[in-house]
Formats: structure tokens, C-alpha cells, sequence
């Protein structure tokens, strides 16, 4: 955890902020409960929710956070532990402890917790909650609030949203530590990846090597990594391939941090260690997407700008391989690269991996500006509005070739004016490139977080024959 | 998945049993959906309800099965899949090729599965379902049910939930073959785990071992690792210590086979390589506990008994030690040795680490004959009633020194005639052990599953020597 100075300033700016626009009442925050996997007591590894991570620090279940808008004070509600807890889980600090912790000023039982719910809405004072993304928060909601399941989502408060968008998406020195920190754990990853990687071996050996590598940092997955020699299977999380000499390896990884920041990285290599002529044609045009996108990242710069730097990069150079035809502009706004690149360049990076994602991607990535587009590829965009210092973007251009989207493109006769579908065709067995790196916005510009992990051609063929040598040596 | 027919025949079975008992109507087995971790796309790795997986096998979301009791007839329903599902996740079958393969004999699509429930509402058929328990199925079946959310369980039928319990008890042999190969994965987990301790290893160094030794195997651990230097608190998640030549290491983990079936073993072995004498002692009572409770196995044997034999010795071998005083049979009469041994001698192993837990433990370990104690130690046995064969069940005693519940006693006076709570003070950092393996019942009495894991005092020192011989030899 930060100190308690940090949780309570948290609080206090948000409550200032509410206040500010007027807003009364009750801020209500449910934390998690344990997801059961196959049963109630075998749950999945416990994640917090985040926004409760924000204000309030503490990750274990059974909690519950509200901050009084007119009091201007904060409750943490714990459910206590038994002489069964202590047990089974060993010895449990006291929710007085650990109400001091996060700096709230009062802490109570789930019965206060209930009665001051209660009287709430006995006395029709509002309670703000955030969107409801998990079935037992629902539920804990409908027994809190005492109200039908549908009904909950009347609580539903737009400006606790807005607020915490704006608190979450300037990221602190301290919470962007908590991400280089998760990209050290992601460094390592690759590292031992890419130093494993060989013809014959697995997807399965080289997934293990991710797991071990996160599980030896005392660190989890902020997401299933995917690690395919298929790599335009977006999010493949298939391991059953051996990978083959002429492969290409996609890695999309992400580590978090002790206080649950997450890392989000992307590499692709060749398997045998060398990119045959096609692949590095392509590589090449990704990378320069990626590298001129992150360029362009700086405040006041829209993000869908950056987006369509990348797009036009891929644009050009697809059409320089002879896959597209036409002037660039009109490729791109057409959308016809989107074939090819059918995703958006990126998205916040903070507690989530898509961060916030939860809170409703519109308020997380569009504002009054700037209206998500209903165009194949510029859709899936998860973040267009201006980038401001602080925010922690990821930009992760990538290049696809999926047969079933080229027919079907081919079929409809979709941009069929600037798509050379013949030559498309003998790049159906070349699988996808995505690379990846998480960018912070600096006061002037942007820097790219943690150590490098190898991403120019050279950069990667060396590395690989440093490894492959080492291991023939020993 | 198993073959089509083995689908086909458990349903077929099922639907005669509870013909045979005068049921009519539907038997509705929703399939689990994605549990969100942070997000509702960012979720845990799908774990399928193990019932779904008993009588329809397949393992991805969005799937429901009905059983029409009275048409003696299977529906398999399926969400199926568009275009962005193929671009982000790759091919998928048919809803058609899917039913096939775990031989329903027809397949719909959501709006048909809610017109046959509406229908059979309307026509006052009952609709039979298990126990909830997860929040996400609980939303999904108020939602084609139509009704509250409390109300939901008024569908939840004993006949089923008894009928589901007697066949999933007995194992086939094509599941014992299952259960088997996720002890295969034990087996490796537990060889390299064993390798690498060592004084100055860290608790997260051997977790990160048992998750890649997972992770190869392309298996999943059925149930979150216990990895512990501090053997005494019985479910701690925690890697964070360091361990010391004189302690012990307690692992308690399990694997998923392929086809979802787990394994659950427990091994404790001296840190150092060489158990102390104090060590040896416990030991040595915790083994012969679990031999003789495993010797007792068989068909028409009420588990308790088992239980209560695993009691017996570890009372008598406590008392020799001067922990326990007074007559064997009176100790364990009183349950003062569950200050030592707080849990229950095992639990039912199939589809579900306990296995079929979410059923209910009172359906699956009781019945009309054997009732569940109100003692403290006793009470938290899983299984009671009498072994059949088929049956695969743990065995696993255990011996702590629990601090906080030793100085509750002390206070309380709970059971002061026969516990010495003075010379258990000397044992107050010993920690705890536990030895646990998996046993089929067969025809005449029992066999242990899996490979031989070294658990015998000298062959768990032999194979450590020998790991550390090969360690300073290279």
C-alpha cells in the first residue's frame, strides 16, 4: 500500500470535487468479494476492484469503502475475522488497524454499514456508485441498497464517474513507479522468452517461462498472456503449437506492480532468431508505426491522432509492398488498412490494464470532442481525447493477415479500390506482428517506461543469436 | 472431451433415474460464463461447472444444457460466434458440430432455449436445477426464468442434486485415468519443488517452480497452491518468507487433467534436507496416521471410521510424546486431539477438488445413517458415510501447533484433563504437517493413485541428499 497521507488526499480531492459540482450525499464503494471458481470456497486468485484499490488501498474481500459528501469524512467497513479465519489464514490485522491504514477516519461492521445505508435513503440523501461490472457486486448491491437488480443501476452516478476518470488518468510519480515496477517484472519475462525461443520448441514451454518468471517476482498476470506462433489471432490464448522455424513468435504480456499497477508489452520474433525477407518487410512497417505514433505522444495531442500517424505509416508502407493501392490519405480514410490493422493504437494504462475500462470506455477515452467513429478498425479505438501530462498510454500498432476477414472483405467487395486481394492472398500463411510499448505523458513530450526490451530488427536478431550462442557454448 | 457416447449415457442415466423416482419436466444445467477479474473483459481463466462438464464435456463460455425428462432428449445451446469472435479468438465450431460431439441430440440458440422455458413454464412442467453459486449464473438464471433473485432457488431440485451426487461419486475408469494424469503433473511438481528447497530459498522461489511445472504440463492448478514454511496456519497463500535450515516446507497442491478431473497432494519436507528429532516424532504419528487410515479403505468402511482411526493414532502418538494425557479412546471421544488435528480426514476428488462441493457437502458426505458432528475438529469433516467403490477420496491428517487456538483452550479450559498445555508450549514454532494422497476404492479395498511421491522419512531425506549431491557435483 501508499501511505495513508495518499489515500486520504485521494478522498478528500474527490469529495472537494463532487462538492464542487454540487453533488451530496454518499459515495459508495463496494470492494470485491472472492470469485468462486468451481465452487464457492475455490476461488480464483482475489483481485480487488480497482477504484476501491484507489481510494482505499486494501485488498482483501470483504470490504467496503464510503466517503460522506457532506461530512466530509470516510468509513472502511470490514467483515472481521473469526478464531476459524485465524485457522485457516493465520493472524489478521484489526479493521481498526487497518482503517488508519488507508487514513479513514471511521471504520465499522457490516451492520453500521447497512444501517447508514438505510438511513440514507431514509433521509433521501444520495448514494453514488460506479458501474456495476461483476455479478456478486451487483448482488452485494441489491442487498446493501436494498433494491431490485436492474434497479441498482440507478445509482449509477455520472459525475462519481467523470470525477474519478479525471483523479485516475493523471498518474502520479508514485503510481508511475508502481508500473516500471511491473515492467521490470515484464523485462525479465522477455527476456527469458526470447532466450528460450527455438525451433521445435512449444507455446506451452514458452508460457511456462512467462508464468514462472511472474510467479518468481511474487508478481500475477494483469491479463492471460497470449504467446502464439498465430499471432493475427488477436487474443490467442491457445498454447497447443510447437513453433517452427519460418514462425514468428507474438507475445502480449503484462505484469502488476505490489500495489497492482499493470504492465502491458508486446514483441514479436522469429522463432529461428532470423525474419525471413517478408517478415521483415512487415516488421519494419509496424515498427515505424509504432515510432512515429509514440513521436507524436505528447499533451494537447489527440490520441486519435497518434492512431491515424500509425495507421497512415502501415497505410504507406503496405502500399509500397504492393497489398494496397491508391494515395494514402484516401486508403486511410476509406479505412482499408484496417484489414490489415483492425484495431485501435491503444489505450490507458494504470490499476487496469485497459484502465478503467470498467467505469464505461466512452467516458474513459472520449469526451465532448471527440465521438467514437462507427468505421471498422477506428471503432475498437479505446482512446481518442487529447493525452494530458500524466496519463500512461500503451501504443501497440500491429500488422494481421486473417484469412477469414480477407474472403469475407473479398466477398462483400469492401474497399475493394484500394485492396490488391491477390497479393493479400500470399500473405495468408504469414500469421501477425504487434509491438507494444507503455508510454508516459511528460510535461513536454512523452518517455517511453522501463528498461528496453529489444524491438528493432537488429536489435532482436542480435539478442537471439547472443542467446542460441550461449546456450551451444555451455 | 471424452467420446460422444460417454456424454450420451450419463444423461441417458440420469434421465431414467429420476424417471424411476416420478420427475418430470426439464433438468437445466447452465454453463459458467466468464468471471471478470477488473473488467468485464479482462477475465480469470474460464473454469467450466464441473456438472456441465459431467453430462455435456465442453469447456467454453455461453453454453447451456437441458435435459428433457420427459422427451428423453438433450439440448445443447450455444451463443455461437460472429466475425470478431474469429478475428479476436480464431476459428470456433458449429453450435451443430458442437452437439454433436458430446451427442446432444439438439441444439439451439438463446432465444430457443428462452421459449422452451417459457413454454415449460406456462405448462407448469418443473424445471429442475443444482444448487447456485456463483453470482453470474444466479443473474442468468433469473433472467431466462423470469423470476427474483431469491426466488431462483426455489428451482433447485433434491432429486437432482441427489441423483447428480450418486452417479458423479462413482468414478469411471476413464475418469480415474484422468485423475491420474493430473497426478502426473503432482508427481513433477512435487520432484522439482523437492530439488530446489533449500536453506535460504524463498517460499515464492518453490511456488513459481509449482506454477511453471503447471503451466508446462498445459495444466491448471485445481486449486490456489499452499506453498508455506509455516505449516500451522492450514491455507496460507502467502510466498512471502524465506525459508530456514529447521524449517519445514508444507505443499498442498493439485493439477487439472485435460479433461478437467484434479489431483490434490500434500507433502512436508525438512527444509535442510534432514528432519530434526522434535520433526521426526510428529512426523512419523502424522504418517502412521495416514497409513492406517488408508489401510481402512474399502467398500461398506463409513469414512468417519477412517477419520476417527487417523484420530486414534494421532492422539496415542501425542500422548506418548506427553502433548495428550489420559486414555486414547477418551481423548478422541472429548476431540482434544482436534487442538492438533483441526480438520477432517478427506474429502470426495473428481471433477471438483472437493469434489461436488458446490452441491452441497451434506449431499455428498452424509446421509440418512450418518450425520454430521457438532464437534469442533469433527464437524469439519467433508465426508462420513460409507465408501463405495469407485469412490476416489483424499486422505490427509495433519499435524499443527496453531498458537492462538492453543492459548483459546488454555483459557477456556477446553479439554483441560487431557491436554498438557505446558509442554505444548514447547512445540509453539514447530509449525504444522500434513501427508495427503488420493485413493480409489476398489472391489476388495483400495489403491493409492498416481505415482509413489516420496513421503516416508527416509525416502524424503534420500531424495533430498540426492538432489543436493547433484547440486554441489555439477
Amino acid at each position: 500500500m501508499f501511505s495513508a497521507a495518499t489515500y486520504a488526499e485521494r478522498r478528500k480531492t474527490l469529495c472537494a470535487r463532487l462538492s464542487e459540482r454540487g453533488e451530496k450525499g454518499l459515495v459508495l464503494l463496494p470492494g470485491h468479494s472472492a470469485s468462486p471458481m468451481n465452487y464457492t470456497d475455490n476461488a480464483y486468485p482475489f483481485r480487488q476492484d480497482s477504484s476501491f484499490l484507489y481510494y482505499f488501498g486494501h485488498d482483501h474481500e470483504g470490504l467496503t469503502g464510503v466517503i460522506d459528501l457532506d461530512a466530509e469524512e470516510s468509513w472502511y467497513f470490514d467483515k472481521g475475522f473469526s478464531m476459524d479465519d485465524i485457522i485457516w489464514s493465520g493472524a489478521l490485522a484489526t479493521p481498526e488497524e487497518l482503517a488508519a491504514r488507508c487514513g479513514a477516519e471511521k471504520y465499522g461492521a457490516e451492520n453500521t454499514l447497512e444501517q447508514m445505508i438505510a438511513d440514507a435513503q431514509k433521509k433521501q440523501r444520495p448514494i453514488h456508485i460506479l458501474p456495476i461490472y461483476r455479478a456478486d457486486t451487483r448482488m452485494r448491491l441489491v442487498h446493501l441498497l436494498d433494491c431490485g437488480v436492474t434497479e441498482a443501476n440507478t445509482y449509477i452516478s455520472e459525475p462519481l464517474i467523470q470525477e474519478v476518470v479525471a483523479m485516475r488518468s493523471i498518474k502520479s510519480i508514485e503510481e508511475v513507479m508502481e508500473i516500471e515496477l511491473a515492467l521490470e517484472t515484464s523485462y525479465a519475462m522477455y527476456a527469458n522468452a526470447l532466450a528460450a525461443t527455438r525451433p521445435g520448441a512449444s507455446e506451452r514451454q514458452i508460457a511456462s517461462i512467462l508464468h514462472s518468471t511472474l510467479a518468481l517476482a511474487g508478481s500475477t498476470a494483469s491479463f492471460t498472456p497470449i504467446c502464439t506462433g498465430r499471432g493475427q489471432i488477436l487474443h490467442n490464448h491457445d498454447y497447443t503449437h510447437i513453433l517452427h522455424s519460418g514462425n514468428m513468435l507474438l507475445i502480449d504480456s503484462g505484469a502488476e506492480s505490489p500495489n497492482h499497477y499493470a504492465s502491458d508489452i508486446t514483441r514479436t520474433f522469429p522463432v529461428s532468431g532470423t525474419f525471413t525477407d517478408q517478415q521483415r518487410d512487415v516488421y519494419a512497417i509496424v515498427l515505424a508505426a509504432q515510432e512515429a505514433a509514440i513521436a507524436k505522444c505528447a499533451p494537447e495531442i489527440p490520441f486519435v491522432d497518434c492512431h491515424l500517424t500509425a495507421a497512415t505509416t502501415i497505410a504507406s508502407g503496405l502500399r509500397d509492398l504492393g497489398l494496397l493501392k491508391g494515395a494514402v490519405e484516401d486508403i486511410v480514410d476509406a479505412g482499408a488498412h484496417a484489414l490489415f490493422f483492425p484495431h485501435g493504437l491503444g489505450h490507458m494504462l494504470g490499476l487496469d490494464v485497459h484502465d478503467m475500462e470498467g467505469l464505461g470506455e466512452d467516458y474513459v477515452g472520449y469526451d465532448e470532442t471527440y465521438k467514437r467513429s462507427e468505421q471498422f478498425g477506428l471503432r475498437g479505438l479505446r482512446l481518442a481525447r487529447k493525452l494530458q501530462r500524466g496519463f500512461v498510454v500503451t501504443v501497440e500498432p500491429g500488422c494481421y493477415f486473417i484469412p477469414a476477414l480477407m474472403e469475407q472483405w473479398e466477398a462483400e467487395g469492401t474497399c475493394k479500390d484500394f485492396i490488391n486481394f491477390e497479393t493479400a492472398k500470399q500473405f495468408s500463411e504469414f500469421g501477425g506482428i504487434r509491438i507494444e510499448d507503455d508510454v508516459y505523458i511528460s510535461r513536454d513530450g512523452h518517455r517511453i517506461l522501463g528498461q528496453q526490451i529489444p524491438k528493432t530488427i537488429a536489435g532482436i536478431e542480435g539478442r537471439m543469436h547472443a542467446s542460441s550462442q550461449r546456450l551451444c557454448g555451455c
